[in-house]
């Protein structure tokens, strides 16, 4: 990295008690013997996960950040540090790097994250951007994909659907929301919802071997997958409402698995409502045969092959 | 990251003993609590750290692992695990991924390092390849840039100059030598040459507010660098044999700042020797005045302004 962005860099982030050594050596070095550590990367490129012309930088530099930070909550983790490599365009690389920087900068100062290390190179091509994000376990464990047991109800946060119209670069990673149903609640399982709710629901069962049936009429629908549907209706690809929040994607909410009891408490005391306004919505069941099923409010069920949003 | 190429990663790569949770969840977990965690990001793209038509794609991922453990080398580290991060380009995807990790495993197992997360992307762009490469501190604690003392010796591993061709891709990252040196002797301070000689030492005196003194008749240069300032002879930019090892960068070397006693020891018992085919030169001091002197075998000095290769 060149000398003057990390000097820019050691003065302008937040850090964390975790932190050892930041930026400006070989490595950087992480406080990591209370806990086990969570690691996970997500990279965007120019074309695919957002346009230049079309999206100011700092929201790009935002998403690259919020993405991982959803992983993280995705486990039940707690942030700590992040590490930060991109592929500038030549012509305005010295513009971007900082903005970049700077859609970043709220969500770390609130988790208190620290930016531990980077890679900012330049060249001929368009902006990729690599941000590799490190969480810790808290005492009350991990969330992983394979606890899903048949029988447990399908929880998600938030509403579903239509974020291409701006959720996706404004989202809140469900950070604090995963810790607090961590720590207080049993939850089995969770995942979330990058490629949609069908297709990551079938990833969370595929790895617990599980299958799925969704209660299509208790899906949430955010608002903007209502505009989307409306203002593509007539289209020869027009999707409904519900297909919007079934298939979008990049919604970044969390799928849970609760057992029924605890499901029924968790839907009936809203607890995230106070704190973040996240709903909770019961969806639907896990069984155990392998496989996605759609049931409407009369009880009809059609099986599905899962889809959703691929890069 | 594809479910194909999810299944292929976890059939075909090593692991390691810290790994809880692997590839396939939201993020991977490790289990960091016997020691610090060490933690370093590179990212090479097409076009200025390769050219897909001139270099193998196997060699292309292991370059990319490569300058990374190089980095936790630097520190002292010994590897864990890495997560990799690309784009690729569209027509060629499908080709060019395994061949990418193709490149890597040798290096992966040598060192037992597991592969513990990815993402996969393609795009109508260059190929960008990203890893972020984690490792822990041994019980010798780490070596960072900021122990130098005055009159601490310069040692450096093995040759330098002229890694333009060929040794920028087969260069052997100095893992195990630095962690051997790390256990046995006094080392106060490292880095990797990245950059060149001149520019680490520069960066790797900065941090330690210490200056450095080159004895040029010392420093141990490689005969590509021989080759290349033999082709270039006559050429307006022909550098000497001497220039391309000071300032020529991806040797992937190590500096190391040893006080004056245990560096007589080092180079007089050659401890890398044996089981690396490794030398180690003394090419001269760290002195309190801030500043880097080329001193020839008269003893002349001539102060230089640190260059080296800058990305």
């Amino acid at each position: 990295m060149e000398q003057e962005f990390i000097d820019y860099l050691r003065r302008g982030v937040p850090t964390n008690n975790l932190v050892q050594l930041g930026i400006g050596d070989d490595a950087a070095i992480l406080d990591t013997q209370q806990s086990k550590t969570v690691l996970t990367v997500d990279l965007l490129t120019e074309g695919v996960d957002f346009l230049l012309d079309e999206v100011e930088p700092h929201l790009i530099g935002r998403k690259a950040l919020a993405v991982n930070l959803s992983d993280l909550a995705a486990m039940g983790a707690e942030p700590t540090a992040v590490l930060v490599a991109v592929a500038l365009p030549k012509d305005c690389a010295e513009v971007l790097a900082p903005l970049l920087l700077e859609g970043m900068k709220p969500l770390l100062q609130k988790y208190k994250i620290a930016l531990i290390g980077g890679d900012t190179n330049t060249w001929d091509g368009g902006l990729v951007i690599s941000v590799t994000a490190v969480g810790r376990v808290t005492r009350h464990g991990p969330l992983k994909r394979c606890g899903v047991n048949p029988g447990d109800r399908i929880l998600v946060t938030g509403t579903l659907g239509g974020s291409r119209l701006r959720h996706q670069f404004l989202f809140e990673p469900r950070v604090h929301e995963a810790l607090h149903l961590n720590a207080h609640y049993r939850i089995h399982a969770a995942i979330d919802i990058s490629d949609g709710l069908s297709l990551d629901l079938a990833r969370l069962s595929a790895e617990s071997q599980v299958g799925a049936i969704i209660d299509t009429h208790h899906v949430p629908i955010a608002d903007d997958a209502k505009t989307m549907a409306g203002e593509q209706t007539g289209a020869s690809h027009a999707k409904s409402p519900l297909e919007h929040a079934l298939y979008d994607g990049e919604d970044f909410e969390l799928i849970l698995a609760v057992p029924p009891d605890e499901a029924g408490r968790l839907t009936e005391t809203q607890p995230l409502a106070d704190s973040w306004g996240v709903p909770l919505t019961d969806i639907g069941e896990f069984v155990a045969e392998p496989g996605q099923w759609l049931r409407d409010q009369n009880g009809h069920s059609q099986q599905i092959t899962p889809q959703g949003f691929l890069h």
